[in-house]
């Protein structure tokens, strides 16, 4: 699955704050990943809302960005979040910082989530309802999430 | 003047980043000061957008701020801005942080700014335009702001 | 007691990261309370690591700081942090940001901090041996401490 | 080239602030990168001090990052340096997050720069001088980096 073939169905604008932005005038790379996770919380809070996050969490496990354009305070920037694997006890998201006023893509990232047992603390499967419900967002089967190869 | 004699003209809601949050669950006291920062931009750009602030900078030269209550990243923050009073070369900010859902005061902040020739890097006197400007949007005479004595 | 009395016992030599460096070039000033924070933690460890800080915790009630020069990335930046005031369930600390290399004062901060039951979630007198402690480390007499009255 | 071949040279002990520390008790993934760039500016300033790096830039393109393990506040957090690569107008460092008194690794990531001509804004070729410094620092030949090719 490439990024074009992607409908994005959750965008959530963020603020940029004045000391995110560092002596070049560009927003710290840093942020993105606090922004990411803001943009994540709210996915996984309007996508599976029923999910026991108390009893299962997600930690993040692996992180892949692309730094593509810099961001200006003055950018409106909004985050767009998508799942686009689900595997046995993780799943990968995929975000993208976008200034709506120009449409500029300036940083893209993929992010492998793992389900995580809290009171055990070891990874665990993806609940089931977790997995349709997500597939019920983003408008996929299972066997097109679970077969993502990327 | 008491804050509760203040009409507050101006509030920004604001986002707060899980990253934001210390290990008792608090938004770390840190950030206060980066979201007050962002509703002081917001207030100037709204007030005095005539101001040519390339060539009139303001520095922050004083904080005092008071810790009433946690805010929480379930809070729906919102920062409220006022000029409380206009000096020679300085002015002063009172900026509250308030959960819109319980109406609860979390900190209260007030700041003295200063104005600042960019080119000569030494303080100036604040512009008449600025000083109207003010007055208009906080709904008060220059006598009032200027005669503030907390 | 005047900033000029204090004889600084405990001084903490800090990193600053590029991503505390603001669009001009300077340390944004909501990373000082980050800093301050460390080098409190510091002094506490340092001068009281009798008290029980499980049962009785600490939290800030006031900051009031004054900003006198930028930081700058390449400075050689140290925290030196006193406590100047004991209360009955407040004590005040006196912080100042330094650069080793000019010397120069770049911001000084006095914290109002409350000693806190955390079972009971409400202000505790402060405990007598944690007095003690301060009073040894910092060469004062308890009435000294107790008396001061800024 | 595995990470286990790395002799690493470039070592650099970073403070943890309370303000990085997130609900759960671990150190955010975000401030990962902040500590980073402090290795990354450390590590070039030590191996290439020559570079006019007024003249040439360098950007981040893209990080890697695993996240292997908690990091918390009371860890001795140490940043290790590599430059595993050397291209044309790239080069990629592999660092690594350790825990000096476990001698746990808490996170690894790799990191691909690019040199960038400040004033035409666009990617230049590395400098020949910065190649051998860093082929001379790392103890590695020319042919080594360039052949790297993970």
């Amino acid at each position: 699955m490439t990024i074009s073939d992607l409908t994005i169905k959750h965008t959530l604008p963020v603020q940029i704050r004045f000391s995110d932005v560092d002596p070049f005038g560009h927003m710290n790379n840093s942020v993105y990943f606090s922004l990411y996770d803001l943009a994540k919380s709210s996915y996984l809070k309007e996508v599976s809302g029923e999910t026991d996050w108390d009893k299962i969490g997600v930690v993040v496990a692996n992180v892949n960005a692309d730094f593509l354009a810099p961001v200006f305070i003055s950018d409106q920037l909004e985050i767009e979040t998508a799942v686009i694997h689900l595997g046995h006890k993780s799943f990968t998201l995929m975000q993208r910082a976008i200034d709506r006023k120009s449409g500029l893509l300036k940083c893209q990232c993929r992010t492998v989530m793992v389900a995580y047992d809290t009171a055990a603390k070891k990874p665990v499967e993806l609940p089931d309802p977790f997995k349709q419900a997500v597939c019920a967002y983003e408008g996929k089967t299972l066997e097109e999430l679970e077969a993502t190869h990327d």
